[in-house]
Formats: structure tokens, C-alpha cells, sequence
């Protein structure tokens, strides 16, 4: 069995996405075990729970729920308020969890990676796992990078890009994924992320395209794309201008 | 006559509010006289024109206009991608002017400020001013504050406030006014301006309160509140939740 602990450290969680989401999984392997964390049905207006419920819960899952893999419920927003406040070397050191999440989740993957755990980017149970996915392509990547910790990649996980730098076309690197308004909004801070020779992909969602101008922008200021290796552009998903018309495409 | 150069360093200006603030502003102080900058009437999507000619403008408003005051016509984004660009201390040695705006236009104060500039964190021509106000206080503190650049104010400025803090009901300090995004976008950057000993006031402008949050956290956690004297909160206007049941009041 795969031991899967269910965590909720930001927004809160509807507990029908939640049951899909376990339902859907649990469909396309059946040897998942799902443990929760005790804040999952807790709403503190946009928040999982207060701060202290949403820390307790991490350290739950890192400290004694014997987990395999902590999975993140869903994104929204609260990782920045409790993200200095986990010890994620001894996390790291400690359990033999892989952290997967996205979105608000950013800060903890990349904190958990830069303290040396296993950080992967990837669906949430409660958000994209709960509305499934139309391709076996998503299943079988979910099974073999999250479920089998395979990190041996093949061409089947190629996916079609267009350079929009003079890059070579083959670079080698550790991953640093992440949500382009979170990373923008750790700069200046202790939680910012390292990014020497990492290549650097990006994501976002909902944000107006001055948004996302303004998240860059501060990103280049700050240095973050100064020793990276590559960035690449991901998913902007309703990153559309109210008024098009007045912005670029 | 009072000399004032209009320029528009963010977005683009709608000439009928131009033509509107200017009415409104002739209407109450006859004594000003207008020359505006070569990119008043430019558009490129979210931005008054291109880079460089946001550049030169207000190049052109520092350096050759012999203007009393420099004003800018309206906020929106894009000061962020020129503040850098500006020698700010030639500005500040060599011209005489005062540089009025708020929104967007808080980096080009705040640089202009620390400079050794005088910044005033006041209505636009294209924006609120076009707009009117109704009181004439307000009308008053633009004769005094801004025209005049009276700076022994009286008990005539005092404005209604609560006390949030345990702070003294009396406080000494420089005013560094702006918007609070627009701060949290500094974060990490070498425009993040200096809070030491000032009195912080801040405003913001249909930003859901998940991103008020996350912007103040960003704050917090970069320093900017650590030597401050007092943070003061002023208008958010239309700070308010999509999902109000799923937020903080």
C-alpha cells in the first residue's frame, strides 16, 4: 500500500472535491491508503483553519503520520503565513515523504526541497485530481513521478515547447516549479527561493496580464532569474485582461 | 502663474478626464498654467506609449519644463518597468519641482523622495481630480498642500482615525505614503525604499483582502514595518471578497 497523508495548509477544502478527488485516485490505484490531516474540514474564512491548526496538521504529516507522500488538499492562500514556521530540515531529515502540491503550496515545496526533502509539483486531490483528467497520459505520470517515485524520465514525458530565448535546445538541471505570483511575493524575504542552475518553470492562474508583468518585473529586479539555467512558461491559465483591449496579448 | 507639467509614466490617460481635471483644477486656481509631457495622448495596451517614451517625458518634466510642479495625470502599471531608469538624484538637485500622484505612482515617489526630492502623495488630474470632490477641504489642501507647498499645516488637517495599536496618541515623523501592492512589489528589489523612523501611510484599490494579506505579509517579512515609526491605513477602496463567506472582514 501507498500511504498517502492528506493535508490542508491553505484555503479550505470542499469536502465533495475532496471525496472525488480520493474517489478518482483510488479508481486508478487501488493501493492507495488515505490518512487526514485534522484540519481538513476546518474553514476559517479563507483559510484551512487558523495558523496554528494548519502548522499542527504539517507537522502531523511529517512527524508521525508514517506517510509516503504528503499531499497538499489544494491551493488558495496561507502557506506565506506559516511557511518560516516549520522546521523543514528536520522534516526533511526526519520522514521519507515526497511533498506534492502547487499554486499557493509553492513556499512549502520549495522550502522542503531547498532543506533537501522530495518537493513535486504536481495535481492537488481536492482541485484538478478531483476533476479528472480526459488523458491517461496525466495517470500514468501521476503514477510513475508521485505514486513510484520513478525519477528515471523517459520521452514519454517530452512535451511540446516553443523557445522563446536563444537557449540550447538540451539543458540538464534540477526543477524549481512554482506559482509566479507566489515566488514574486516571498522576494525580499527568508523564504525567497535559491535559483543558481535550476530551470526555473512557472505558472499562474487568474491574474490580469499587468499582473503577471508586475510579478516578472519583480522577480528580474530581485535576482531570482540571474543564475538559473532556463525558465520555462507554463500554464497561465485566465490570465486574460478585463478590459483587452487595454493590455497585450 | 503656477507652472505644473502633466506627464503619465503608468497607464494611459483618457483625454476627456484630462480635459476634465484640467477644467476642475482652472476652475478653482486660475493662477496655473499647463504644459504637458509628449506621451499625454500615447496608449500601448496598459502603458502611456513605450518605455522610452515614458523615459524621455519625464526626462523631459525634470529637465526642461522649468515646471513648479510635476504631476502626474493618472496610476494604473508601469512605473515599476521605468523607476530605475530615472537619475533621481539629478532630478532632485537640479529641478525645483514637487512630484504629485499615488497608486502606480508610488515608486516614482518614493525614488524621487529618497532622493532628496519633495513628493506629495496627492489626487491626479486625469483620475480623482477629474472626478471633483465635493468638500472643499479638499479643495484647500491641494491650495495649500500642493500649489503652495505650505508645509506648517494646522489643526485643519487633522482627519478621523482609530487607533489599532498601542502607540502614542502623538507621533513625530516624515509621511512615506504609497500603495500598498505596489511597496509589497518592491520587496527584494533595489526600489524598496527606506522605512526607517517615517510614518507609513498606506491605501490600496480592488484588491481581494487574500491579496491585501498577502501583500502586508510580504511587508512583515522583508523588514519594511521593523524601524518605522507608525503604519497608518487610509481608503482600500473596493477592497472586498468575490466570496465574501470565504473571507475576513
Amino acid at each position: 500500500m501507498i500511504r498517502i497523508a492528506i493535508v490542508a495548509p491553505c484555503g479550505p477544502v470542499n469536502q465533495d472535491s475532496l471525496r472525488a478527488g480520493k474517489r478518482n485516485l483510488l479508481s486508478h490505484f487501488p493501493n492507495c491508503e488515505f490518512i487526514e490531516a485534522p484540519n481538513l474540514d476546518r474553514e476559517s474564512g479563507f483559510l484551512a483553519g487558523t495558523d496554528q491548526e494548519r502548522i499542527d496538521s504539517l507537522r502531523w504529516a511529517f512527524e508521525s503520520s508514517d506517510a509516503d507522500i504528503i499531499w497538499i488538499a489544494r491551493g488558495g492562500f496561507g502557506a506565506v503565513r506559516i511557511a518560516l514556521c516549520m522546521p523543514w530540515t528536520d522534516f526533511a531529515a526526519e520522514s521519507r515523504a515526497r511533498l506534492v502540491g502547487y499554486s499557493d503550496a509553492t513556499l512549502l515545496l520549495s522550502s522542503f526541497a531547498q532543506a533537501g526533502g522530495t518537493a513535486i509539483h504536481g495535481p492537488m486531490i481536492a482541485a484538478d485530481i478531483a476533476r479528472g483528467f480526459e488523458d491517461e497520459r496525466t495517470w500514468n505520470s501521476i503514477e510513475r513521478l508521485i505514486l513510484s517515485n520513478d525519477k528515471k524520465l523517459n520521452d514519454d514525458f517530452l512535451f511540446e515547447g516553443r523557445v522563446l530565448n536563444n537557449l540550447p535546445v538540451k539543458i540538464d538541471g534540477r526543477i524549481l516549479a512554482g506559482n509566479l505570483t507566489v515566488f514574486a511575493s516571498t522576494a525580499g524575504t527568508k523564504i525567497f527561493p535559491s535559483t543558481k542552475d535550476k530551470v526555473i518553470f512557472l505558472e499562474d492562474v487568474n491574474e490580469e496580464p499587468y499582473r503577471v508583468e508586475r510579478a516578472l518585473c519583480q522577480l528580474l529586479l530581485s535576482g531570482f532569474f540571474d543564475e538559473a539555467k532556463a525558465v520555462v512558461f507554463g500554464n497561465f491559465s485566465n490570465c486574460i485582461a478585463e478590459t483587452p483591449e487595454r493590455s497585450f496579448t
